[in-house]
């Protein structure tokens, strides 16, 4: 045996003595998460013989650990809960032995995110221009079942939902939406609207064409105006950054930061692109303290929420992370 | 000489005659129009070469007589007036000699609908979300140039639109819009505070989720409460054809009829698809006499432009007709 085996093996031995001990010390409680694990042990089992080995002793030993881990799993799929398979999938994924599996390295990396920490910061969305009556109340059953931040519906469903859904779920509308050309005077009267419909957070559109043009100072009395309108409530300001250049990005971040509001977010998802990454970075180097960051439009797997939170945003607008969670 | 052949010098001749006596008789004055004819002239003449005739005498002869036309055009390019020119070439298209042009039939087909017509039913449009001052009024311009029916702008820009056109031109713009989703207090705030800027036109939104849920009521109240804020202006109802049945489409043409809104409008232009000819003729056929019916929506093209108001349709919401005749 080589000596870079002998290491590994007892990496093994390590690994699997954490698995046991933290696997076996748990209760019967079973959630959603542990499925997923299984799911995923299930799925990736063929990627073994995909892997490239150094040797034919590393690939038996690789195989027969794996078999064990979905063994082990498997037995205790009733008995153990999310935590202590979190750990164990943790420390394997630490040892190194995960990464071979490429893609199956993304989704161990989405399990052992705390789901529902993600899903306690999304404003669960749908904002579609046909959306009836009964999508609305599904999309609020499932943003009480799955613990969301909010929901953000259209303004006309927001009295009807607030009667719906009471004090279990806040509700989040659009203000402005999506172009945000309308002329202040409407921005504000909707906001007040809302708000007597029982909005509890508020998400306006700047307007896209006065920043074009330079008129800043309309631009931050129009989100002074709209927070005064809240009377209190959280205020996202959506700049829509698909359409802006890096100087009007952070000259947002100096406005939305002078202006009084809770949140910067970064898009409609009505335009040409949602949230990226260096979007988001970009915020987190350009607000003042206290300005908070909602990452909008396109965050489609676990993987996209955990890095837009790890680069700042503390509120994601999604509709399709509470469907993967639902989904799996 | 066969007898086809001397046939077909006949109508040469005929129309010869014809284009002589027309051409000569008329004025100095110059338009665009002419310029567009000329210019086809001009691009077509290699076609000659590309066209399959029967012989050679044909093809001379056609040849002599397209270069005839050339000339003759040129030399009144400065003395003949549109409706002179339009009607040779109308002949010319009679008597079967354009038709091998393919591609160039339907440029002449365009040519020889009167474009001053169409620009005179077309609200000439941009409602992009970041259209700046300088783009808007470069179409308020343009519009009052080619005499477009109105400018549909955003509505934060209509007060300022409305100062720099003064009566040259009128002014709509565009409430609830484009997702129509918003609350009927916010929908007529929205159209007083348009009036009270200035807009002649108002083109709403109707709230689709209603239509999907067979709240009619809702929508023929809020249609009515609207165009009560329109206070006497114009009401045009976008119904966004795309997201549509063919049953809501009809149900749409009855409600809107009842609602005492002037045009029924197809589309936002922001949805999955502008207007169809299809809708056009369900509105000319189920809309009440004194209903009238606007196009928006992907109107690319004279030829479009021409059906749509063959169909039924007086007015057109587009950007493109002025851009086209302009950039022609």
């Amino acid at each position: 045996m080589s000596t870079k085996t002998a290491k590994k093996n007892q990496r093994y031995d390590e690994y699997w003595k954490l698995t046991v001990e933290y696997t076996d010390i748990y209760g019967s409680k079973f959630n959603n998460t542990l499925r997923l694990i299984v799911d995923f042990i299930d799925e990736n089992s063929t990627m073994l013989d995909r892997i490239k080995y150094e040797n034919d002793d590393d690939k038996n030993t690789f195989k027969q650990l794996y078999n064990e881990l979905q063994k082990k799993i498997y037995s205790v799929y009733n008995k153990v809960d999310y935590g202590s398979v979190r750990k164990s999938i943790n420390q394997f994924v630490k040892l190194g032995f995960v990464k071979p599996f490429f893609k199956g390295y993304h989704n161990i990396q989405e399990i052992i995110m705390d789901i529902n920490k993600i899903l306690s910061v999304c404003d669960h969305t749908l904002l579609k221009q046909d959306a009836t009556w009964d999508e609305i109340k599904q999309l609020c059953d499932d943003a009480v079942k799955f613990g969301t931040a909010s929901v953000c519906i259209p303004p006309s469903y927001v009295k009807q939902a607030k009667e719906y859904v009471g004090e279990k779920m806040k509700i989040c509308t659009v203000i402005g939406f999506p172009n945000g050309y309308n002329t202040t005077a409407v921005k504000c009267f909707e906001t007040e609207d809302a708000v007597k419909n029982g909005a509890d957070e508020i998400d306006m559109v700047i307007n896209i064409g006065w920043l074009k043009d330079g008129k800043y100072e309309n631009i931050l009395n129009e989100i002074k105006a709209v927070k005064k309108s809240c009377n209190g409530r959280v205020l996202k300001v959506i700049i829509e950054t698909c359409l802006l250049t890096e100087d009007e990005k952070v000259k947002m971040c100096a406005l939305v930061s002078e202006s009084g509001a809770d949140y910067i977010k970064t898009s409609t998802g009505f335009s040409s692109a949602g949230a990226t990454p260096e979007d988001i970075k970009l915020f987190a180097d350009n607000v003042a303290d206290g300005v908070k960051i909602k990452a909008a439009g396109g965050i489609s797997s676990l993987d996209d929420a955990e890095e837009f939170m790890r680069l700042g945003a503390t509120r994601l607008g999604t509709s399709r992370i509470v469907k993967i969670v639902k989904n799996r």
